[in-house]
């Protein structure tokens, strides 16, 4: 157990210290939301964007953060200082709070900010993944919350089918994983992600929004059988970066190694990091 | 803040001091088990069902009680023997445990038993409540997990369609509350609950177990409209026993009182508490 310093409310104390009282709704009803980010190299990524995303989380979940952005900020780099860990993750968590009946959402909430060494590989990971379907909708899908019940639930599932994840499918769609979402290229070269109830990833957004890519690149939903059918496909999240999909459900996509167009989304990618 | 004593993995502690580590998989991923039950009088109620709700609900999320069942019932009679509560409501929880990487079940988990003072009504609540609809199917829903992401995300619409719960239904079919199972009688007499993918509550057991009751009590999916036409609507739970839903979306239920048939099966059920 890693004894780094976390931020709890109002103070810094070791992740050893750091406890919730039992009356907190995320013990007690599995409700809060959180969000994360890395820092490479001490820079913190795509910072403004877990922010908003953040806050816009805990506003549609009714949670109240206390803190501006700006002193969020100032706290996430006091933390930085503290930890001295160039390259880590980051999370912001904000527990639905003490409730006097275990089911009132209380007007104060708990918020929590870790941070934990974490190195994310800067090369295309050719070697990249396997996954296999499960057909799922998540709940209140457009805000990060602490609802990782299906995922955790999964893990024996993905154990059985020999995959390094699930993908969840719903309604004839490809959706997302647990904690990445999916883009496929299609064999005339369109770059498709899940448009609809997923989970609008930092990594996914930068994505569709690179300009001069030369790549017509989209939201818009799509089948399973796309997906078999796909030249490439590709993760992306904060830990992933861009990560090949290589085979789902037992079957290759395209000749089941890593795309030519995800290394060179990957590399446009990184321009942004760096 | 309550200063009862809870019990916590092996300890009995004041309520003020029982608390979890942040690295707890109820904090960062919602991920947990727990079941309630009532004393009446010092008796537990069916506490045999609620028992083995929960060694089931473990089982099927892949959790581990460290306890056998012989052993949890002596530590239920040694914490009520401390609190002195006669009437009470005994929550029994199981959350994920201390995981190293935040995601991962650890195969330790933390038990949690707290008891509260509660006093159920002893007499049909004739002023009955009224719901509002909600489209909606519960994730993992035969499982008693901590999942109550929906129900505590819907506080603020029950409160601006002036109801006083929120009732699920999905594909057509109703399903259940957040906490009580849904009994209609139709005009033919008969009592039908909900059957498919659904939380299966002790007090439902109990009233469909009703032997000799003179009605035809069964389980078997319904629509809303068979809801809205029913003659008499009613919610179990370990908390409200029987309790009468008058409205559903603005709708009177029959003559929009307690109905007949279910203050009789109020009667067989007191019968079986007492």
């Amino acid at each position: 157990m890693s004894t780094n310093t976390v931020f709890l409310n109002d103070t810094f104390i070791g992740t050893d210290q750091a406890s919730l009282l039992i009356t907190d709704l995320s013990i007690q009803r599995g409700y809060g939301i959180f969000d994360f980010f890395k820092t490479v190299n001490g820079q913190p990524i795509f910072l403004d964007d877990h922010i908003e995303r953040f806050y816009n989380s805990a506003k549609n979940m009714h949670l109240h953060v206390s803190q501006s952005p700006a002193e969020l900020k100032k706290i996430i780099g006091e933390l930085m200082q503290r930890n001295n860990l160039p390259d880590s993750g980051i999370k912001i968590t904000l527990t639905g709070g003490y409730s006097e009946d275990a089911y009132a959402l209380p007007p104060t909430q708990n918020l929590i900010i870790t941070q934990v060494p974490l190195i994310i590989p800067q090369g295309l990971q050719a070697e990249g993944i396997t996954l296999a379907t499960y057909v799922y909708q998540r709940q209140l899908s457009a805000m990060k919350t602490l609802d990782y019940s299906m995922a955790i639930w999964l893990q024996p599932f993905i154990e059985e089918n020999k995959a390094d994840d699930v993908l969840y499918h719903f309604n004839g769609l490809v959706k997302e994983t647990p904690r990445a979402n999916l883009f496929i290229v299609t064999h005339e070269g369109e770059v498709i992600t899940a448009k609809s109830d997923i989970l609008s990833g930092v990594i996914r957004k930068n994505i569709l929004n690179l300009e001069d890519s030369g790549f017509q690149i989209s939201a818009r939903d799509f089948t399973l059988a796309e997906l078999y059918n796909a030249s490439e496909a590709f993760l992306t999240s904060t830990t992933k970066n861009i990560l090949p999909v290589l085979k789902v459900d037992g079957k290759e996509i395209g000749n089941g190694k890593a795309g030519r167009i995800t290394a060179q989304l990957y590399t446009l990618l990184l321009d942004k990091i760096r």
